[in-house]
C-alpha cells in the first residue's frame, strides 16, 4: 500500500517524457495508481511508453485522457501548459488533483489556477532532476531519489490536494521544499536558468570564433566541452523557460554582466591579486559543497 | 628502448605536480630517461614524488637540479616560468633540451628563448589535459593518452631539439599539433580561458545572489553544479593565465559579452523563435562532437 493511504484510480500523464514517465514508474512501483494513462504529441513515443510498461494505455484525445482521472500530471514543456489546461478544462473533474512539473512557476501557477475548473485542487511542483537524455526511454523510477522537489501551493490550495501531491513526491524519494512561486522563480533564475543561458552564449561564441580564418571548436579539450553538455538541453524547453521567467532571468543576466565586467577590468589592469581573490572565492564553493547541499 | 632512440641521461622536472609528475612517469615507463630528478617549492610534495617513484631524487637548489641535465621540463604555474628560467640559466647546459608545458605560449615563449643560454634548444609545448585534482598524487602515465599536445617551435628552434620533444610527447600517447605561439594563445583564449572565466563569473554571481534575504546556493541541482567543478581549478594557475594571455582573452570576453547581450535582447523582446534558433545551434555542437574532435 502507498504512503498515507493515497491511491488514485486513474492517473493521467500529459506529456510522457523523462519526467512524466519517471513519475508514472514511481506511482506504479509504489502502488499509488490503479491505472495510468498517457497523452502526447508523438504517437511513436506513446507506443514506446506502453511497450516499456510506463503507462497502461494512451489516448490521442485530451478529453478522453483526463476524463475520470483523479490525478492529472502536466509534464509537457512549460510553454504548452496553459493552452493544454485550457483545452482539457471542461473534461477535468472538480475533484481531480492536478499538478505540473514545470521549471517555471510564478505567473504560470496563477494562470493554471484560473484556467482549471477547481483552482484549489491544483499544486505547482518542480522536481530539480534531469539528465542529458530526454524522452520516455530515459525514464526511471529512481530519477527523483534524493532530488529536491519544490512545491508552490498558494492560499487557494486545498490542504488535502497538497497532501496527495506530497505523498506522490515522497514516494519518489524526493526531498520536499515548500515556497511561494515568485521565490521559486527567482532562485531558479540564479541556479539553473542563468547557468544554462551562460552556457548557450559560451558555446555560440566559440562557434563564431575564427583564428587565422579557421574554426577553433576542434580544440575542445580545455573547458569548452563541459559547456557543450549543458547547452545540449532541449531548445524548446529552454526557450519556454526564458520567456516565462523573463524578469527574474533578465535581472540575473544583468548581475552576471556586472561580475564579468569586474573580472574583465581586473584583467585589463593586470591585477593579479584581485583575480586570485575572485578565483579563490569561486573555488571555495566546491570545497564547501557538502555542507550546503539542501537537505 | 624508446621511440626514435631518444634517451636522456638526466631529466629534470621543475615543478613536480600533475603535469610534470605524469610526464616523468611516462619517461620512466618508456625508458626515455635514465635518471629523473625534481625541484619544487613544497618539500612535502617532493618527498611524496620520490616515495611514489615518480622521480629518483629531488634537490632544493635549482642549479643542482638542472646541472648536467639533458632534458629540462618546466612545469610550474606559468607566472613563475620566466623568473625560474632566469634563475637557472647559468647552470643549464647549452646542449640541454628545455621544454615548458604551460597553458600560455605567445610572449612567454619569446621571453624564455631570450633568457635561456641556448634559445634553439627550447620548445614550447602545451598538453591539453588535466583533471580536477592537482598535485603529484594525481599524476598518471596515462594522463596524456589521446590528448592533444600543441608544440610551438619558432624559427630559432633546432630541428633535433624539436624531434626530442616530439618523441617525449609521442611516448605519452599525445596527438601532436604544431602551430605558432600567437595562434595557440588565440585558440586557447576561446576554448579554454574564456570558459573558465565565464564559470568563475557565474559561480561568484550566484554566491552574491540573495532572494528574500537568503542565499540561493543550496539549490544547486539545476546547472550550477557543473560550473563549480570548472571553477574549482587552481586560482594561481588561472590568475597567471589571465595575466599572460591578456589581450586574446579580453578580445574573447568582448565577443562573449556581445553574444550574451544578443540573447538578453531576444528574451527582453519575447522572441521565442530567435531564442530557439540560438539554442538549436548550441545543441548541434554536442551532437556533432564526434566529427570534429581534433585528430
Amino acid at each position: 500500500m502507498a504512503d498515507r493511504d493515497v491511491q488514485f484510480q486513474k492517473m493521467a500523464i500529459v506529456g510522457v517524457g523523462l519526467i512524466g514517465g519517471s513519475l508514472a514508474m514511481v506511482c506504479r512501483q509504489k502502488g499509488l495508481a490503479k491505472q495510468i494513462v498517457g497523452y502526447g504529441r508523438r504517437l511513436e513515443n506513446l507506443k514506446k511508453a506502453v511497450k516499456l510498461g510506463v503507462i497502461d494505455r494512451f489516448f490521442q484525445d485530451l478529453h478522453e485522457t483526463v476524463k475520470g482521472a483523479d490525478l492529472i500530471v502536466l509534464a509537457t514543456p512549460v510553454g504548452r501548459l496553459e493552452a493544454l489546461a485550457r483545452e482539457m478544462a471542461s473534461a477535468v473533474s472538480r475533484e481531480a488533483v492536478v499538478m505540473d512539473v514545470g521549471s517555471v512557476k510564478g505567473d504560470l501557477v496563477a494562470r493554471l489556477e484560473e484556467v482549471l475548473p477547481n483552482s484549489s485542487r491544483f499544486v505547482g511542483t518542480h522536481p530539480i532532476a534531469g539528465k542529458e537524455k530526454t524522452g520516455v526511454e530515459a525514464a526511471s523510477a529512481t530519477l527523483f531519489s534524493g532530488a529536491l522537489c519544490i512545491l508552490t501551493p498558494t492560499e487557494r490550495t486545498d490542504p488535502s490536494a497538497l497532501e496527495s501531491v506530497k505523498a506522490v513526491w515522497e514516494a519518489a524519494g524526493a526531498r520536499l521544499v515548500l515556497m511561494d512561486a515568485a521565490r521559486h522563480d527567482q532562485i531558479l533564475a540564479a541556479v539553473s536558468h542563468l547557468p544554462h543561458l551562460v552556457a548557450y552564449a559560451l558555446v555560440n561564441t566559440v562557434l563564431e570564433t575564427r583564428v587565422q580564418g579557421q574554426e577553433v571548436r576542434s580544440f575542445s579539450g580545455g573547458g569548452f566541452r563541459d559547456f557543450t553538455r549543458i547547452a545540449a538541453s532541449s531548445p524548446e524547453m529552454w526557450r519556454d523557460i526564458c520567456l516565462l521567467n523573463k524578469d527574474p532571468l533578465l535581472g540575473m543576466i544583468e548581475a552576471y554582466e556586472k561580475t564579468l565586467a569586474r573580472l574583465k577590468e581586473l584583467i585589463r589592469q593586470g591585477n593579479g591579486k584581485g583575480l586570485e581573490m575572485e578565483f579563490e572565492r569561486a573555488k571555495e564553493v566546491r570545497e564547501r559543497e557538502g555542507e550546503w547541499t539542501a537537505s
